[in-house]
Parts: C-alpha cells; sequence; structure tokens
C-alpha cells in the first residue's frame, strides 16, 4: 500500500498534523508507505513529489503551513489533468490511492476522481468552517483563538479613545468566524453573511452601546452585505482606474457608522494571520484524529469519502453528501448571539 | 423571576462567562432577576448574597475566576443545610428557583434539592471532563490549551539534555486532559486512569524513544495507577513523621524511570496553573452557550435538569441520566492515540 | 499633596500600569492624594475629573488601555486652554500638581505649562520608542511581542504558498518597532522610515530568497520611504473622489514587488492591535516603576522633568533636554539588522 | 576561520538565536566556518562535533532549546580534559577559536581556558539574571514572561476560593525573576534570596490582604531563606530514608502560612516551564545581537572576553572583571518593589 498525500487550496493550522497523523498511522498498523504530492493536485497532475515518511514527520504536529506545499491547481485542467492521465501518473509512481486534504473545491474533484475510478479519500479543510458534513473542521478553532485575542486587543484602545472598532474577520460565504469569535470577546454587534443587516440597525447598536457609556465593539465577516442593497462590493465604488476600490467591508463600514452617529470609528482587517502559524490544542487533537482516521479509510478501501467529526467522534462519510451544500449559520444560532447585542 | 446563581467546587474557566450568559439572557429574554450566592451553596444556606445585574456582568465573560466565588460546601449538611432550611431562605429572599453550576458533587445535590421539589437547573462544570450527559463541559479546553503549550516548553528543555521528561496534568479519575494534552503535544506516551501500565511497558517506551536519539515526553494524569500493584499512593512511602509523602504520581515515576533506564528524568506537576486564568474562545462561547440555555431552562421549569452540548446543540437533559456514571477514556479512545507511542 | 493624573494621545499598553505605580507610590510613601483628568489634557482644560485611589487601581496594571480615556487636545487650544485658565481649574480643584503621561506633543506641552510655573512632571509614552532621553519606553516591548507573533503566523502561509509577504507595522518616522519585531521573526529585510531603499535593492531581496527556495517575509515601517523618489503617499494615486487612495505603505509595496518579481506577494497591516490589550511582563515592570518615580518627582518639586530609564535605572531627566530630537533608529542598527537580510 | 561554538549548562530560551546570530555575521561578514560541539564542553573534550553552516541555522532562532545540546560537563576534568588535551583537539579538529555560550560556571572555564592560551570568547547564559557585567542576558525576559502568565492565573482561583498562592519561581541564588514577575502580577509580597525574612513578616503580608478582603498573591524564589533562620533546607526535614525530603520553599511555606493565619494556603512550583520553549521577541533580539557580536569578538581576538548588553548596546568586557561576583538584587530595587507589597 503506497498513499499518496496532497494538501490544497489556503493555509490552515493542522494540515502538518494531519500528514502526521495519517502518516503514523499507515505506517505503523498498515504498513502503508506514504508520498507527498507538492503544492496540491498540482504535484500529482505533473508528478513532483517527496518522500515522507515517520521520520520526515517528526515534530510537525505542533507546526502551522503544510510541509507538503499548497496551490489552488485544479486536477481537471491543464494537459496533464483529467482521471485518465492521473491513473497513469499514479500508476508510474507506484501510488495507489490518494489522500486529498482540502476544501470543497478539492473534495468536489476527489469525488470526481474517485467516480472515476481513482482511490481518493478527502479530509476537510476549511478555516471559515463552511463544509457540511462535519461539526467543525480543523482550523477553525485557532482562527477564532486568534480572532479573539486580537479583538480583545482593539476592545481596549477603543475604550480609552471612546471610539467604535469594527473587526473584519474570514468567512467569505459564512459567518462562523464573526458568530464564535465575536461571542467570545463579547461584541455588541456580530454581522454575517447569512444575515444582512441594513446600515440602520447597525447604527442602532452602536448607538445603544455609546448611549451607555461604552465604546461599541462590532465583528464582521468579510462576506457580509447590508440588507436591502446591492452587494457590499457596489458600496466600495471605483478607483482613479475604474477598478474596484481595495480593502475588505469593515473599511466601507467605519466611515459610514462614524458619518451616521458622529462616533469615530475605526476598522482592522485581521487578514491572514487567523489562517497560519501554529495550531491551536483542539485543532491539533481534531486534525491528528482526522489525519489517522484517513489512513484508516484507505486501508477499507471507502474511496469518494471523507472523514469528519460527529460529536466526539471520527466518522466516515460520503463526500457527494457532505459537500452538496454550504455550513452556514442557522438562524437560531445568530439569534442566540443577538440577544447579547446592543 | 428572581433567579439565585451559585459556583461551586474547584475553580474553572469560563465560569464567569457562564454566569454573564445566564444574566443577559435572562434580563432580555424572560425579564427575570438575579440575586447571586456567595461560595457556593454556602451562600444559598447561610443566605449570603451579592447583587447581580447586566452592569455587574459587564466584561466578565473574558475573565477566569468566579465573581461569586466558590467553596466545597455540601447543602444537606449544617444547621441551615437541608432542603427544609434552603426553601425558607430562597423564601426570604425572594428566590424563585437556583441555577446552579458545578461539578458532580454539586450536580447530586442539585438533583435530590430538585426532587424535595426546590427549582434547581444545573450547569455542568469539571476541568477533567469527567462528566456524563455533555460531550464536553467548558475549563476543559483551556486546561488542554494551557497543558500543551508547558509541555511545548518542556520538551525543548528535555531536547537539550536528552532527558525524559514526565508532565503531570489534572485528571483524578479520567484522563481526558492528558489524553488530548498528550495527542497535542506528540507525547511519547500517555498515562491514564482508565489504563493502568506497568513500570515494564512504561519503560518499554522511553527506551524506544531513546533508541531513536530523541528526549522522551511522558504526560500522565494524577490520578494514574501502575498495573498489578497497589494504588499508586502506596509507592510513596511514608516521611519521616510516618504520613505519606507529598507530591505528585510523575514525581515517583520520573526518578523509576531513572532508575531503570538509566535516562536523566525529570518531573513536572503543572498543578492549579491548568484551572485558573483567561478562558480560551472555545470555552467562552460554550460556556457563555450553557449560561443563556440555562437561563431558558429556568423560564421552562425544568427542575432538575441540566444543559449539555451534543454535537454543536446546547440540550437540556435530566440530571439523574448524566451524572450517574463518570465519563472515562474510552479504550478505543486510548488505542487510537496510542498508536502514536513510543 | 493632591496630584492630578492624565493620560494623553494614543493607546499603550502600561497606561493602567503606571497609573496604579504612581498612586500606591503617591498614597503610601508620600502621603499624597490623587485625582484623574478624564481624556487627557481635555479632562485638565475643562475639569472633568474621576476619582482615584488605591481601591480604584487595584488590579489595573495587568489591564490594557487607561481608566483614564485619552484624547488628543492641545491644553494651550480653546477657550480654557492655556496656562492662566489651568492653574484657575487646579486652585478650584485643590491640585497641585499634574503627572502628564504622553507622547512627544504631550510631554512639550508639559514643558511650556512648566516654564509658565505650572507644577508639571512628565511620563514618556511612546509605541514606537521614538522619544529622546529613555533607553526603552512602555508599550513598545508588548508592540514587538506581538506585531512578531503575527509575524510568525503570516511566515508559514507564505511558505505554505510560496508567496513573499509583507507585514506593516507601526511606526511613522522611526522604525524600532520594525526593526526589533523584523529581527525576532527572522524577516529577509527590514524596510524602516531612516532607511529609504529603492523597489530595486528590495526586489533583490526578494528575488535572493525565492531563489534558495523560500518564502521572502519582508518587514515594512508604515513611515517608510522609497529611495530616490517622492515619499510613499504619492505612489498612492487619487481615488475616485481626487482624494489619496487609502492603505498603507504594505499595500503598495506588495503589488510592486509581485510585479517586478514575479512573486506572488501579499500585505498585512497589522494596526490597531500593536497598541492595546495586556501589556507584556517587561512592559508592566518598566510602567510600575516609571509611575512610582514620577511620584517621586512630584515629592521632590522637579517640575519640567520625566522620568527615563537608562540602563537598569529610572532616572530623572529634563523633558526639554529628552524631547528636542526623535528617537530614530541609528545606522549601526539597521546595518547589524541588515547583516541577516536576503 | 572555523569557529567551535558550544553551549554549556541548564537551557534557556535564545541559545539557538545565539547561535543563528553567530554563524549568520561570522559566514557573511568574515568568512568564518563553524563546526558545533555536542552537549557543551564534553563535545570539545571529547570531538563530539555536528557540521553548522548556515543551512543549520535556518528559522532556529524562534525555537527553544539548543541544537547543540547542552550538558555540565567541567573542561578542566576527566582524561581528555584540560588545556593541553583540548588544544590538541582542536588542533585536529582546525578549529581556531572557540564561543562558549554559558553560565557562571562556563564563563570561569572560558576564562582559565582563555587564560592558557586557548581563543575563547563567551556568551553569558543565565535565566536567574545572576551573571554580572551585562544588564540583563537573554532567556530572563522569557522566564519573567511564563512566570507572570502562570501567576495570573493562579490568581483567579486563589481569588476564588479567599485562598493564599505562593508561587514558586527559579532563582537559587538571586531574585530577579521573583521580583520581576512578581511587580508584573502585581504579588502582595515577593520573597528574594538576598531579603531574608522571618514568618512573621510574611505573614504580616498575608493578614494584611486578607484584611481587606482579597487572596494573597506571594511569589518566591526557590533560594529564598527565613531570616534568623538556619537555611531553608533545615525546615525540610528528613525524609524515611533520612535524606533532605524532597520539594520546593514553597511547599514549606505554604502549610506554615496556613497554620499561623488560618488562611487555606497552596503552593505551586513553576520548574522547568520557565527555562524551555519558544524565546519571547525580547529575547530573540537581544541573543541574536550577542551572537552577531560574539563572532565579531572572534574576529578582532578578542579572547578571554564576553559580550554584554549595556544600555542599549551590546558591548566586549573582561570575563574576569565581569563573572567576579554575582548580579544580585540590590536592596534599593526591593525596597522599590516592597511599597506594593501587603
Amino acid at each position: 500500500m503506497r498513499i499518496g498525500l496532497l494538501t490544497s487550496g489556503g493555509d490552515c493550522p493542522g494540515l502538518n498534523a494531519v500528514i502526521r497523523g495519517a502518516v503514523l498511522k499507515g505506517v505503523r498498523t498498515h504498513d502503508a508507505e506514504f508520498v507527498g504530492f507538492r503544492y496540491g493536485w498540482r504535484g500529482l497532475v505533473e508528478g513532483d513529489t517527496m518522500h515522507v515518511d515517520r521520520h520526515t514527520v517528526r515534530g510537525i504536529g505542533r507546526q502551522g503551513g503544510t510541509i507538503l506545499g499548497s496551490s489552488r491547481t485544479n486536477p481537471f485542467e491543464g494537459e496533464k489533468g483529467g482521471p485518465d492521465n492521473i491513473r497513469k501518473t499514479m500508476s508510474e509512481l507506484g501510488v495507489d490511492s490518494i489522500i486529498a486534504i482540502g476544501g470543497e473545491g478539492t473534495l468536489t474533484a476527489a469525488r470526481r476522481l474517485a467516480d472515476a475510478g481513482i482511490n481518493v479519500v478527502g479530509v476537510p479543510k476549511t478555516i471559515d468552517n463552511d463544509l457540511g458534513g462535519t461539526d467543525y473542521s480543523f482550523g477553525f478553532d485557532t482562527a477564532v483563538e486568534i480572532a479573539t485575542e486580537a479583538i480583545d486587543r482593539l476592545r481596549t484602545t477603543a475604550e480609552s479613545h471612546q471610539r467604535c472598532i469594527v473587526a473584519e474577520v474570514m468567512g467569505r460565504h459564512v459567518g462562523w468566524i464573526a458568530l464564535h469569535s465575536g461571542m467570545a470577546s463579547g461584541a455588541h454587534a456580530i454581522l454575517i453573511p447569512e444575515q444582512p443587516k441594513t446600515i440602520d440597525e447597525i447604527c442602532g447598536w452602536v448607538e445603544s452601546v455609546r448611549d451607555r457609556g461604552r465604546a461599541p465593539v462590532l465583528v464582521v465577516s468579510e462576506g457580509f452585505k447590508f440588507a436591502g442593497m446591492e452587494d457590499a462590493h457596489s458600496h466600495k465604488g471605483l478607483d482613479a482606474f475604474n477598478r474596484p476600490r481595495l480593502g475588505g467591508i469593515s473599511e466601507i463600514l467605519a466611515p459610514m457608522i462614524e458619518e451616521r452617529t458622529g462616533i469615530e470609528s475605526r476598522s482592522q482587517v485581521l487578514g491572514h494571520m487567523q489562517r497560519g502559524g501554529e495550531p491551536s490544542a483542539y485543532d491539533r487533537v481534531l486534525a491528528t484524529r482526522l489525519g489517522m482516521a484517513a489512513a484508516d479509510s484507505v486501508h477499507q478501501q471507502q474511496w469518494g469519502s471523507m472523514v469528519a467529526l460527529r460529536g466526539t467522534e471520527i466518522v466516515s462519510v460520503s463526500i457527494a453528501d457532505a459537500v452538496h451544500e454550504l455550513n452556514t449559520v442557522p438562524a437560531a444560532r445568530y439569534d442566540e448571539a443577538a440577544i447579547l447585542f446592543g
């Protein structure tokens, strides 16, 4: 048994712990060998590999990033892409099966390859926690922790100056990081893609906080959109070169709040910091367990499946079932948090 | 509706977040008032209260400890204890119901009081994660994170000196903190109460690590016991005053390992650090949600119930069902981790 | 002896520790009383005060922000400003003397007030470490630590994707935060206001790193300017409304690097996070000592002086001598660091 | 120029940063080559070396421990020890000079070797900050930061339970870690080797804190001794085997306080955690600079010197001058802190 490993898509704390878990479980329990494909599907398509064994994975469970590298290459594109070429490349390299660690695009590609008869197992990876089929995915806890620490810091400055602070966290399509980091840091409002709000509602929260003599702290997902208006990008206008102006939603929102409420307002885009660096203990445990379970899934030939967290258990689910829709924040979870707003 | 709040038993990161969640939810949704009982059941028995309203709980979700104080007082003991006295005290204070935040002892007392007709709802609290009925309890994630950071630090020193390090974490009856912090820190062996091991097995792991040129890192629960021997305390012998010698199991284990393997070995008891200080973002979210749900349980008059985490949901369960047995580490979870040993 | 305390200018970790140090030393050693002026010089000018005693300062040494609030009000402006009005306000409030905690503007104002016969003592406060007369000022160590942690996180993502990362830290006029956080995080180039560089030099470092197969990490002060060109702002062009486009120097630099080298490049402005939140232990100690020494300076009637760190000692220096020029990064310190570039 | 590097004595955060700084400076500026001696002087005496070049030191500035390993071997002892043997070993290995990174013992040995004509330069290393000739040494800031974080955590638990907590930090002969971490964490008393106190004085502080309704927090150096009594070890009595009982001074002190004041008291030995793991940004900068300066000292043939921090500068001083006495806490520094006690 010779298993190919690849990590695809954006960086995520815990990738290395998945790799370590899969390798140690595969080597010790299933007598497997491993090969690493470099830079995601690109390595598979181009046959760009690196040696991976138990020595390679020593101590990496604590490290951010991925020793394999990552990219956003699509395995169905390019001259060497597609199932037939991939099958041939795998055969030449003596690789029987693949563990693909990635987000929605990666898992969808993995499923299509499995449908085409290639032996693939998936491990869900998403900072944003936007994948279905699993309670949480690794990297999310670290992102929430980093965002929370940053918001805690921003808050004291807001209070010293009686300012409003708008902290922008990751979440293009779903608001999980905002929801959790906002609850954890005691934000006065949380704005997420699933729950468009008008600028009036937002300013209502801000003024209510100000009227109690406090400094308003807002947490906003990058993908938040205003209610009853075109999408957020349309607010950004165009720059001198007729291109959409750069900058996140927080950089639009803060001046709007300042203009309407008269409260000095500042924005802070937390950015890539949320997806790099050492994983939290929670994510190290989850990622290690997922990696080990993925090695088991290969051993059991569960092609087209992915490993997932359900309650306290790691289970195997069909990628097709899991990835068909985004894991959005349910209205009940938002309403629960909204009790704390204002 | 006037709700009494109390925190009982050992300190736990997230207690203040529970209090804040319950108060804000109760005040804003259920039009409730709150009163705090000081130092756990003692405050209830003695009628020692403090004012608690939405201003009292400002900003406390981020803080360690409990603004109410805690103690290990048993509400059934003492002159003023027992259901009849408590009912009378509550009546005098105009308190209709109680939210009791505590561990097994507290929840068992809460259930007995509920059986006696007193309106009590419980919130499970345990650093050790030893309570049934809930996937995880707040405080556990913080404890694992702190232990993991400490073990990461101890490891580098062990490696500089080619030593074996034995890190002792909390867990008198169950090994969850050791299991998770050990997995997260890449420990070479994890020793927990549920899985007695002989000193020979332990030294086998240590020697295998040493033979690969590395410094062995062991994580041991305070309640670990050797297999085939009397309990750990019997190893401790007696001191000059014929009292059992002080010190944790790691302080017994390290010299035993050194004597048998010849590898210089050091122990470190992580101690109370694991149960104090700011909660992790995970625990702040979980504790806030549990507190809010407890206010709902009071509103719904679910006496004798406790709030609990199941998957991603907060649910209400019967204390009687939940607390009847310890939440021990299942053998499958230990075996999963043991693949990584040695 | 009744001393007025005020904090002025931007937020800085350690402000509360200065306040606590001054109050405890003043109360316990010099039998002083204290009053807090709210929001910097504004509180003094408007007679807006808060009670401050030893109970007020309990536990605040560990907290970010300032319990007094801050603003950028100039005490010489406005109807109630100027020495005569201030002397009258102080007299009405029974305040004999003032401890003013702030940056260059604040200290210059303090000196002018002292010249006009008002009893003022200064405490230097600057995140940027741009004040003369003191080896380091409190807040700087915390800012460097936060920036370093963030850069460590950004690095792993850069490496996973073979990208160049440009991290922008505070430092409008001096490059100390960039110098120290860049050295601490092992940056491949550090760009500071004192050392203009051409885009060619910068791309030279970037390419040299890439050629060794690594991901270039650059740290840039917000005030960095290109050599041989108009200042950085001129690169920013104008937006659709004919205003300079928003965004930091890193947001200009990253696309320039990408265009010239072909290396995918990302920027991250670390922002206000660097000036909020809990102070590091180093800053707590330094700030506490400075606060205590300021109470001594008042007792010794050293008007127009400020407290300062020299080696391991806290000394008193003339504001006039200390603040006359910026504490820039000496060329020798930059050259020392530059050995590590590329 | 071929320089041997060694790290000797206890682990200390920043050792790897010194190594990296020396190697990069030596290679890039002085065209030097490097060889690592493994496990301190032992590697030199036994000719046990490892290859060290710029690739070896990649990324290690952020890591705890030492890639060279350490031991407490004395280079003047053993068959192969002593200047003549060492000179011969160096000659065989083609090593011209040595950079020895270590504490008092190491530096004294370095000086003796220099006196015997061997080309040695020293870098002072001490967690405890007990070396003369330098304002601070690397590792100390990290130790203080870790201790402070731990004491912050212990405090909340003490307050929840109205307990007294006695936190024991490193410092066998000098009290710097206790002084700084005690000031930073707002301890109610700091007990250090330089300032013996009676148990009555200590209990006086404890009771004064309790009487204000607070939980007493004491920080004690491991080397603290009671005033007017034999040394602390004599309090420890003997165990069943007629050996001094194990355990730190805090484990003696806590029960004494509890017995005399009636306040429940707990001890916590922070232990080796203080000397392992990632260095703080401060220590990374200091250690890197010291390493770079050591390479310069070799280039300038300043045998028998060590590098040192004076104010903001790195200087070269004679080991003989620097190490002749311990860097103890001056009485004035203790008195300054003592204002905050009680």
